[in-house]
């Protein structure tokens, strides 16, 4: 049975007759049919009876459905109430925009808005670089996405991305202080999405893209790059990158191995895999081979699309080709941003010694910690529940905060290099270990660290305004 | 000397000699200087001194420079800053994007984000419409500008708008609950205007079309209105007719005139004049003869725009042709939302007994209230520093959370005439006086009280989702 999760989890106001024991037949049943019960209000009392509000995680929403008709069974409960929590916390959305200002009497409103804001107004007329002074563009980034690759969903179209989009502004403020809007386009080529944002360009000041299908996104991040001046960032490529190369420099720290004489294998030459590869040989690895379904990228093979070609040009220096388990052989370091399973004990037991495995599948990793144990050196998931996770909103919020901060105009190679940097260094040398290579989510100060860091190399790539 | 105004106001951070006197002197200075002294704080204290933060309105940026000069010059006073605080309180922006829940662990953030949200996203995938209920779209509206005819400011391009539309949105969440998200588009044709907003409708529950120059602000509301599922209201358009309607019905209940006798002149035939007459035809009045720079738009007048053509063509039912000043005799109501200073008093007593004059005219209205005083029995302006101010933010607040709430799919005139009646009803029988037409911004309900009229009109008119 799956693990019990919040995500999974059910509120059940029930009002419970007032009598020794019913409660906990209820904590019973409920734990009898796997569910995990973590909270209990009172919400009310008469005489005779208690109405709670008992909180349960589930597995799944079958299992959910399977709980709730449990306590439904509870002799002396009636359940009056049955909440999805995570659907009712999505009710009307996650986001409130908010005047940083209130808003009193008629002065506030002739400042806020007429006549005061035509003098504001007038100031930008003349001089346009003020937008990014007086406006929200001084901080505020557009979270971008088609809908065409949205979590491991798919091509689930602009209305369905857009909890996620939600999310990820919750993210940018809560870790970085910067107010994200959730940009959901209905757009049908990467021409169109690529249009649009131009024309939004004014209202921004940075551009997060976010769940575009490969190969689009290359092109369209690239153009963006090229057309528009403000920080255009992929995080799905660049995001997951910083923070693979801030935790690959734990791990070397660990096993005492050195970035530049790694042999590395990277399994799925999506948009993750190529920006990996990159950032990981601008760090200064020189031997990484990618694989996809098919075995090693090389440069003997055929029909490669353009970021796979990329790939067999620049990476393997060996050319090495064969299938993953081939080229896994001796290797120091797996890196899979691929599927579930991909990899068993044995694939890791034919690594070099301290293999280093990071299997970023998600939900279900390339290969799970438990089956890799004792075997790898130090391993590292997507999830949250295992050690180590690889969590994008490590790098996302700091790096858009400091581009903000030092007014960039793009995001450098240096500024990505900057962010991993500050990322590994989050993790203090006396608590460094196989189990801690990268900072939680939720350690004070890592949004900061990494804005300080980013906003330096802005300012040494002189790419601010 | 132009009267003191918080738009103009400075903050003076001022170290004053601690002795009796000085800050008097201070004071004096200032104030034969013609600002006006609204508040003092202190902020520091030493033996010999005291820091305190002077706030002083001035009339405008030139007199608010003669007031800073005027203040350095006083005995034993060292101005340390100057604040202009129209431009303090833009700085970074006037708008944050908030979360609405705390995110404080990693069971919140697998409700929030991954893998939660994953759940909602399927489940508006299946069923598209969820997506106005578990997203931003239940409650979010754009406020939408190309920046062609930014206040009376002209076109000023999208970056230079955004200060407006920052207030527009900071207006929709304080009267209206309403989350508002600015959308300043770099579109160099209507059709760009157009396409870009259709590419958006994913995130949106309603679109608030601002500042666009007309004729094209015409064709660009009827297509989206045509080709979208959500509520598309041009401000300028309808927010200003349905106030002006509510102010007639007041003006009406004063003079003892019935709407649909009177004859109304119109002076301005852009945006907002053909959507004044439309509602005030809707509404029941028949005459209603508009004029431009040239005179009366009559069937006569040829190389019209099509908005004067639909004026010449449905409005003017005498067919009356002259000047403004040949159609405004024996009128009862002249509407202005054209220039500054266009009617004398001898115009105003030119007109029938007991004339309503709304002088919309924008920072000067088409006569001032002192000009007219005596003569005309009911009087508004666009002004806050006059009585009877026509307001638009006495309705679109409302009108949005109204559609929203009711899950209306567009905006109707009854909706807008239930608006309007809303806003008429606010001001109670035992307070309706010349002075007192509509109600002030600051009362609190009117809003919901908008909302209610429009959410129940929607309805009616079979207009929901």
């Amino acid at each position: 049975m799956a693990t019990p999760l919040a995500a999974f989890s059910l509120r059940l106001r029930a009002r419970i007759r007032n009598q020794p024991g019913v409660l906990g037949q209820l904590a019973t049943a409920v734990g009898a049919a796997g569910g995990s019960l973590v909270g209990i209000e009172i919400v009310a009392t008469d005489g005779a009876t208690v109405t709670r509000d008992v909180v349960v995680f589930c597995g799944s929403e079958g299992h959910a459905a399977d709980v709730e008709k449990v306590a439904r069974g509870v002799e002396g409960i009636e359940i009056l109430e049955v909440e999805d929590r995570t659907f009712a916390l999505h009710e009307a959305g996650k986001l409130s925009i908010e005047s940083k200002f209130p808003l009193h009497d008629r002065d506030d409103l002739a400042m806020a808005y007429t006549p005061g804001v035509a003098r504001v107004c007038m100031a930008i007329a003349h001089d346009r670089s003020l937008v990014h002074r007086y406006t929200m563009k001084a901080s505020t980034v557009a979270v971008v996405t088609d809908g065409t690759a949205v979590l491991g969903l798919g091509d689930i179209g602009p209305e369905a991305a857009l909890p996620v989009m939600e999310g990820k502004a919750v993210l940018f403020k809560e870790f970085g202080g910067v107010d994200a809007v959730p940009v959901c386009l209905k757009v049908s080529s990467p021409d169109e999405l690529i249009e649009t944002v131009q024309r939004m360009e004014p209202m921004f000041g940075g551009i997060n893209l976010e769940d575009i299908a490969a190969p689009h996104c290359f092109e369209v991040e690239q153009r963006l790059i090229d057309t528009l001046s403000i920080p255009v960032f992929h995080d799905d490529q660049h995001g997951t990158a910083v923070v693979v190369l801030a935790a690959l420099r734990n791990a070397c720290r660990i096993t005492g191995k050195d970035l530049s004489n790694l042999r590395v294998v990277l399994s799925g030459a999506g948009a993750a895999g190529v920006a990996i590869t990159k950032i990981l040989m601008t760090a200064g690895a020189k031997d990484i081979v990618a694989a996809d379904r098919k075995g090693a990228i090389h440069k003997g093979r055929e029909a490669l699309d353009p970021s796979k070609q990329w790939l067999a040009d620049n990476a393997n220096p060996e050319d090495r080709s064969g299938s993953l388990q081939d080229i896994l052989r001796g290797a120091d370091v797996f890196v899979g941003v691929s599927g579930p399973g991909l990899l068993n004990r044995s694939d890791v037991e034919s690594m070099a010694d301290a293999p280093i495995v990071f299997a970023l599948a998600n939900p279900v990793p390339e290969i799970l910690p438990e089956e890799a144990e004792g075997v790898v050196a130090v391993m590292a998931t997507g999830r949250s529940d295992y050690p180590n996770q690889i969590n994008n909103v490590l790098c996302f919020p700091g790096i858009f905060r400091g581009a903000l901060d030092a007014g960039a105009t793009r995001i450098t190679e240096n500024m990505k290099l900057a962010a991993a940097q500050a990322i590994a260094g989050a993790v203090p040398e006396d608590r460094l270990s196989p189990d801690y290579i990268v900072p939680s989510v939720f350690v004070p100060g890592v949004g900061e660290a990494v804005a300080a860091a980013v906003a330096d190399a802005a300012r040494s790539d002189g790419v601010t305004r």
